[in-house]
This record gives C-alpha cells, structure tokens and sequence, in this order.
C-alpha cells in the first residue's frame, strides 16, 4: 500500500535533500580553492574570528528561518570539521 | 589587511551557508507534516527500508557531485537523527 500524501512529502524531501547534496558540493569545492589560496599566499589555515562570525549570522538566519539556531550551529561545525579533515589530508 | 580573493571566496561560502539554511528549514517543514499525517494516519514512525533507499540514492547523488559518499550519509544521518528528535518532542 502507498500513502499518496506520504509520497508527495517524500519526493519534496527527495529533491531538497539532493539540493543540499549539490550545494554543500560546491561549497566543499570553494573551501578547497580557499585552503591553496591560504596556503599559497602564506595565510594562516584557521581564522578563528572567521568562525564566530559565520555561526552567529546563521544562527540569526535560522531564527529567521524557523529553524532551532542551535542545531543550526552544530550543522555548520559538522560541516567545518569535515573542511579540517580535507585540510590535514591536502596537506598529508 | 584584507585578501580580496579570500574575502570573494567567503561571500560565496556565506550564499551558500544561507542557501543551506533556508533549504533545512524547508526540509524540516515537510518531515514535521510527515510526522504528523503519520500519526494521523496511524503509519509507523520509522521506516528503515526508505532509510536505506534514500542513504543509496544520496551517496550516488554525492559520487556524480565529486563529494565523498561517507562524508554524505553521515550528513543524511546527522540531519534524521535531528528529524527523530523533533519527532519525539512532538509525543513528549
């Protein structure tokens, strides 16, 4: 048996979550350009004002948006840690 | 001193980081109605097999977007685990 209207929310979940799938793709391409541009210009590798800055806009954003401003924060720092990860391995 | 090819990447990443909160918020709209018409409906909850189907699809999604499928269902896990917890505050 299908549910028709658990169907039409699945493709919708579908689509976003491919969505999210392309952008966090391109953004994974942008934070590598980033690490040889900082590694090529002699900048430093982590810009720990960088990173207060971006948590506390998404997390206003995530109040705008509806969204608990605290998972929004553990989803950025998920996220950077995985940039770390693809830092030590571009420089191991 | 400002790098401007730094400073272009960061806006870039800063679109994309709002992109990417908007399109939870959005997400996380469609799996509270789904949680809701299930329990209306009297669906189970979980289903494990649209778990796997979607892990499947999305790690392929990952492969054609040049982005590590590991990185990607720990991703995919990270954001149910977040829609289980909603979930359960709704009963709670």
């Amino acid at each position: 048996m299908t549910d028709e209207t658990l169907q039409r929310y699945r493709e919708s979940i579908d689509n976003i979550d491919a969505a999210l799938v392309f952008m966090l793709a391109e953004r994974f391409k942008i934070t590598q350009a980033v690490g040889r541009h900082k590694a090529v210009s002699g900048l430093p590798a982590a810009d720990p004002r960088r990173e207060e800055r971006q948590i506390a806009r998404l997390r206003a954003l995530a109040s705008d948006a509806n969204l608990d401003p605290d998972f929004t924060e553990k989803f950025l720092r998920f996220i950077i840690e995985e940039v770390i990860r693809h830092h030590q391995g571009m420089q191991g």
